[in-house]
């Protein structure tokens, strides 16, 4: 694919010249801890869904740097770094939130421990990745709130980056999507595909000086012919009353589903169904979309509506396209470590994290604590920080079917403030234990 | 890299079983024009870049279907349909505007004319790549623009989808910006990269019971060693005043330049340029970053900045992360179509552009007629639409020096109201001649 540019270039230089003089003096080889973390949530979003994780730990070992990466690194590059390079394997430790996870402000989601040189290397991907995915689960995951047990499909591809599409589409199946319309996540990730029909295969029925009428019907009959009365008929090319008409016409009462991509929805929503029961097709599904989001999806809960397209505000977070998570150097050599730099401070040490709960599963509150020393609770509690590589071997297996159950259970654990949708403070709140 | 899934892939389903219906009765032969446009601009915006022209080429030889993705594709497709599938490659022509051309509502950006077959599948990856890339290349001039003749570093890997950040340096490049942080986008595209210093590189020079500054200069002193005095060193892990005169003690007054991360920008340049000068460093450069936009860029004209750093907003298309772009069938076997659907009309007919200006070179106008009729105008005009793909063959070299000149030239020829950062209309009306 064009050359595809090997992972460990997916880097900012000043990782590599940072590497460098710490080669140069030594310090390359101090232990440290990295913290990947957000210091806050989305503006008013009360919760955030962790996804990456699998993405990160199947990219790991092809972190790597070959005789074309390493001839561009030479260009800026002393020989001794860039022979580090041409042998570098990450060799560390890695914990971390499992994904699909719930987090809140200052949950250590990601801690990755080893030789400075091991750490330093892995910033940039390992935010691009956990930016990007955990943006697109923690917008998925209100939609899918939002919804209530209704499917969604996700249907953003075309909206974002080709590759980041694909990510995209596995970021909102672990955060509950039914489906994706992305072929590439299908064959890359086996999470299940749908698709409907196109305007332009309506409009492709034209005939000269046909009416719009009849080049839907034949449009129609077309599709019913290839893909079976099962199909979903697009009925909104031109009349959508016209549209569904014909599509029971074409299809008969069996047909499995009319799809509305525009207009006034709700409103829609209810004449299709009185239609399409008034002409006997009582089983046919009706699905909507057309730029639905996580709010339009809520104000259309009472209505006659079976599935939800989503696209656009998926792929883009829904106003928040990046999860604003930095990675941070919190330890060395043992001693806790934090810069002062106003508004971005960080806590320093190494740290783990245990939620509590009510006896009815309901959260209460997140613990950060100095890694090694949990506190003592006599509350129902679980352990977030999970072993995620060690001595640079993945020893968790990546699990989208864990991860959806994850997100699942995590959603049904928050107080019910929680799943507003409405700006608010995060679900619960967060203790840090100093080191 | 991932086992990564092959271009043809990187499509919606949907796409694939239309073709199919298509195939079955006959009307995947009929000749089509597909057109890629922008209903509007995002929101208040006065201008638009195209970008995504050159990715969309070098990726078109490699929309292919393998035997792997064919294997998935007879999972829901006839073995007619995969059989086609199997022997794909595009066949039609490519017409569009140039990579780095400005564009407004209507513009028709790209226009797409082949068999149904040919012009249906390439919908997703021909979006995916306009929407991103176009996204991205718009905020970015925005950005030059405010930042008039200073440097901008694009600098946002981290928060974008790792493959996408990429194709967003390669955007911010063609919109003008100076160099970007990400390797890969130089190994892939030749851009210029740069890098600075990391926070974390300073703290990892705590010493057990060590002050600060100590840490700091122990650092700073590492760094020039390493890298020498034309470095970058970032000054505001903890004291920005302690750390400028750190910087100097350790690199002397020849230290290339300081960068400032976090808090009052504007303050900080200032006190940091009056402490520089007085060290005697009066060359050394002063690079501000920390959550940058154009609307900060602009604020920083009259303080003593040298160059920018930004990252988020770039590559988040500083609030329109996507472009809103469409694929729609114009015209069939002659005929132009357009489907009526509420608030999503399209106009019918296969369209070239032509952008009209005033003698001084500032532009007045565009319009937009039917393919092959160009009105006559007495005013000087330039052809907007261009030969892309000739029957599948790529006839347009991608130019990345050349799509920088257009942006550049494009920015010039704009009336002065449409470099305006507020929200307004349009810089130029668009006239429509109808079929």
């Amino acid at each position: 694919m064009n050359e595809p540019v090997l992972a460990g270039l997916l880097t900012d230089r000043y990782e590599l010249t940072m590497l460098a003089a710490a080669l140069h003096d030594g310090t390359a080889n101090r232990r440290t801890t990295f913290e990947l973390f957000a210091r806050r949530l989305p503006d008013g979003r009360r919760y955030g869904v962790v996804a990456g994780t699998g993405r990160l730990l199947e990219t790991l070992p092809q972190f790597r740097f070959d005789d074309d990466a390493c001839g561009l690194l030479a260009r800026f590059l002393d020989p001794d770094t860039v022979g580090y390079l041409r042998d570098f394997r990450f060799g560390g430790d890695i914990d971390g939130y499992a994904e699909g996870e719930l987090y809140f402000p200052g949950s250590p989601v990601l801690s990755v421990t080893g030789s400075f040189a091991d750490c330093v290397v892995l910033e940039t991907l390992a935010l691009s990745i956990f930016n990007h995915d955990t943006a697109i689960a923690s917008a998925a995951a209100r939609m899918v709130s939002a919804a209530e047990d209704r499917p969604l499909i996700e249907m953003g591809s075309r909206r974002t980056h080709e590759r980041a599409a694909v990510a995209a589409a596995r970021a909102a199946y672990i955060a509950g999507f039914a489906a994706t319309s992305n072929l590439g996540a299908q064959r890359r990730y086996g999470i299940p595909t749908e698709g409907t029909a196109a305007h332009a295969f309506t409009m492709l029925h034209t005939r000269e000086g046909g009416p719009a009428e009849i080049t839907e019907l034949a449009a129609f009959r077309a599709q019913v012919d290839a893909l079976g009365a099962a199909t979903t008929l697009l009925v909104d090319t031109y009349d959508v009353t016209t549209g569904v008409a014909n599509a029971v016409a074409a299809a008969g009462t069996e047909l499995g589903a009319v799809r509305i991509d525009s207009g006034e929805l709700a409103v829609l929503a209810r004449q299709v169904r009185e239609q399409l029961d008034g002409l006997g097709a009582t089983r046919t599904r009706i699905v909507v979309s057309g730029d639905l989001d996580e709010f339009s999806i809520a104000a259309l809960r009472a209505e006659p509506v079976d599935s939800f397209g989503v696209g656009t505000s998926l792929v883009t977070g829904s106003g928040a396209p990046t999860a604003s998570m930095v990675y941070k150097l919190v330890e060395v050599d043992g001693m806790p470590v934090q810069k002062r730099s106003s508004h971005k401070e960080t806590r320093g040490g190494r740290k783990e994290a245990l939620r509590l709960a009510r006896p009815t599963g309901t959260i209460t509150e997140e613990v950060v604590y100095p890694a090694g020393r949990p506190p003592q609770t006599a509350e129902p509690c679980r352990a977030l920080t999970t072993a995620l590589v060690r001595g640079g071997e993945v020893v968790s297996r990546p699990d989208l079917a864990a991860a959806r159950e994850l997100v699942a259970s995590g959603l049904h654990s928050l107080p019910w403030e929680g799943l507003n949708l409405s700006h608010g403070e995060p679900a619960i709140p967060t203790t840090h234990i100093p080191t």
